[in-house]
């Protein structure tokens, strides 16, 4: 019988959702434009079963995808569980049988061993099939139009590592898939690789590299020739695990590093440039380079921004944990191992920074934030986070212009994703699809928002009759990618 | 693209849901009761496509089946379209093919001729099988574990009648299920067929009978060795069709009517025993023979309870419209042809009366009905009945007392099923399964009440991620009769 805890986790703003279902022609309001084809994926946690301990974390639960299929102007939503190892274990037993997240130790005997990955972090359509992803396992496959899982892939074995990245990057030039996998020896190993797999699925390239310290490796980019590692102060040790505490603890007294290496390479060029004090940045915007230069766009706070990772030695301080958009700058010529400069780019605060794809890893003006308006009337339960995202901005950064919509007083903001006009448009010329979550009414909306003029509104809305898990990242596919 | 009427057939109380999904192990609420083993299944009219008329009517939705599976105090739930052929051929064409509620005159062409159910007034598990029923159009089968559609059956050709009555009575000796067909002549005849179905799905019994006027035979009941049949003054004639109004519209100046028959005859002996002035009673709570008399026992308003079949001649009426039980009684060893009483039997107004079905056709003690607590608050948007049925009241007719369970400011209850504790368990010992929507949070519970004691509330709460349509019918079934 499901008695989930009685703590925010589960209730209010992180009610559970668990239902797999269908619902067909969603009911909409305003218009949906005709030339949208193609499908918008994302994923949320939500455990299958009652959790093994009433702390476990909201990044515990069994990823549950949902798709929207835009063709004709008529949308259909599907949503399935990742039916990861982990899920299949537990259905056939009818209970959870692994235990806190991110720790071993915890897991009933029975699955010691067995791949722990829940699939609930990112979702993205390449080589054919929906990639569902979680830093800490491989890469599980799903059908990327009945959303079947087929299972977890080592790529025919060329890739032989443990995890995989759940922020892989698209190169625009190649299509190829750039990700990384980190700990690939071990749990708590500081080993690393970068990879990328070209548009038929082969893996063509790999380079080992080695973070500064144990660390969440949760985001990177390309720019350029370069791929560039973020890394914030979270991090852990097998004492944690064996006292079954939050697997992340964040040391503010460790450095915030970026590294930058060559994605032909070997890994052997790897430099990692420090900034002490340390600062928080998880989710990167972009990245390019500019001469011997390389820019690193991302939401930075001055402490952790993840209340459920917490300092020990200091209290969660909401204003610290608020995120900026913050352009971080190494200078490849340079003999320092310091960040160059890191230069505040964004006036609204933030996460969940998008572009126009099509940009990634190369110079760029259009990005979008779904922000926090401290300024706004909030009449819902309180958040998990610092505030409420509830209002999207577009950052123009060649006019240095914001523009921003506000969702209302009983309602935030998921994560949006970036929709061509069509193949060849201008950059950011297109749509943002962003779901927005009603606290109150417990409805979510999928709104269509003409992503240079957000301030506008949505110009569509398609309703949902349940209100889906606060998610973590999606990703749209264009038609031509999903069979007949 | 799903455009539905701005009205309140289609938001509010009465927002669509449209969702065929699973959930797994439902989050609970306090303990459900172990040896609960079965499952309750009910159905909510909810339109897979926006209709083709702006003032569509509530009843005109597509069958949406939801199945609560108990086990070992575990409950999963599951939900489908029932898949008619009205369903499949618009969800081949993806948009709405058939027209105004009971009026072919307003459908497509190309379904002309077509049957034209919904399969959204009732379910029951009979001779192995879920019977989803509508009583214009013949009975369609589904499995009873998978919700699988598999089509309409005419029972091996045995029952040659074009319609199936929603509300079939289980005879408790013989198992067999006691149900009719109206209007087998064609739309708007007065041609009638009783009809008994055994437990291994044969007809055994069929009788033919003419009712006073076309009318909504909606419901009826056993009463020991009789059929008794309950005629409203609702009524139609093709002017209406051909206008395209409301199919049903009420007369207040045409008789009610009970028409009594033997069950083994051939229906030469029906006798109809008249009521004027004239009230409304749809839904039966129990009948029952004692010497020559027969009791029906239903909820009766003076005039119709159903706002959208309106009279022409007098506006609506909330307080004429409120249903109290009452106990109807006609006397066979009488030359008359008039009802000998008609008696309030009950305190609480309300609709939608349930008993423990082990007494169909029985003498009997126990009666319960959702119920209209109007001295209660309530915060939600207004309903579409004459109130808000916001309690659940137990009455027992043999201390005559009642008692009542108000389910707060903020829900309603649907129609309740009984779950008898043991096979051999005495009348009314067991558990009432009802679903009480939340208007403000838009989540439905399962509730499950000692049945004997409903003024204490549920004992056990099945929560689900989203709202539940209004629902009209369903039933329980026990575990001996899923399959493994």
């Amino acid at each position: 019988m499901a008695h989930f805890p009685d703590n925010p986790v589960f209730k209010d703003v992180l009610r559970l959702v668990r239902l797999q279902g269908d619902i067909g022609d969603l009911e909409i309001e305003g218009e949906v434009p005709a030339e949208l084809n193609g499908a918008f994926y994302r994923v949320h946690p939500d455990p299958q079963f009652a959790p093994k301990f009433e702390d476990d974390q909201f990044f515990n639960g069994d990823g549950m995808v949902s798709m929207f299929r835009f063709k004709n102007g008529r949308i259909d939503f599907k949503q399935r569980y990742a039916q990861t190892d982990k899920w299949k274990l537990e259905n056939a037993a009818g209970k959870a049988l692994f235990g806190a997240y991110r720790n071993p130790l915890t897991d009933d005997e029975a699955v010691k061993g067995k791949i722990r990955g829940t699939a609930n972090t990112n979702v993205l359509v390449h080589a054919g099939k929906l990639f569902a992803m979680k830093e800490d396992s491989p890469c599980l496959i799903m059908d990327q139009n009945t959303l079947e899982t087929e299972g977890y892939t080592d790529f025919g074995g060329d890739l032989d590592i443990p995890t995989f990245t759940a922020h892989p990057k698209i190169d625009p030039d190649t299509g190829n898939f750039c990700g990384f996998g980190y700990s690939i020896a071990g749990p708590l190993t500081r080993e690393a690789r970068y990879f990328e797999i070209d548009p038929a699925g082969k893996v063509v390239r790999q380079a080992n590299f080695t973070v500064p310290y144990y660390t969440m490796l949760h985001d990177f980019s390309i720019a350029g020739d370069y791929a560039v590692f973020n890394v914030s102060p979270y991090t852990s040790d097998m004492s944690v695990l064996e006292r079954n505490m939050p697997h992340f603890i964040y040391k503010r007294d460790l450095p915030f590093y970026l590294g930058v290496m060559r994605r032909d390479g070997d890994g052997s060029d790897m430099r990692w440039f420090k900034q002490e004090p340390s600062v928080c940045g998880c989710h990167v915007m972009n990245a390019f380079q500019e001469g011997t230069r390389i820019h690193l766009d991302l939401p930075v706070s001055e402490t952790t921004s993840l209340p459920f990772f917490p300092e020990l030695d200091h209290p969660w301080d909401p204003a610290a944990s608020t995120t900026w958009l913050t352009r971080v700058t190494v200078d490849l010529g340079s003999n320092t191992d310091e960040i160059a400069s890191m230069e505040k780019i964004g006036v609204m605060p933030g996460e969940f920074p998008r572009i126009d794809d099509r940009m990634a890893g190369k110079a760029y003006r259009h990005g979008w934030m779904i922000t926090y308006d401290f300024d706004k009337q909030y009449n819902g339960p309180p958040g998990p986070f610092a505030g409420v995202l509830n209002s999207l901005t577009h950052y123009d950064h060649e006019s240095g212009e914001e523009k921003s919509w506000w969702c209302g007083p009983d309602s935030a903001f998921q994560e949006p994703a970036f929709i061509p006009r069509s193949k060849d448009a201008a950059e950011g010329d297109g749509w943002l699809v962003a779901l927005i979550d009603n606290h109150i009414t417990n409805y979510s909306d999928l709104c269509i928002f003409d992503a240079l003029h957000v301030e506008k509104g949505p110009v569509a809305r398609a309703k949902l009759p349940v209100r889906l898990r606060q998610g973590l990242h999606g990703n749209w596919v264009d038609g031509s990618k999903l069979a007949a």
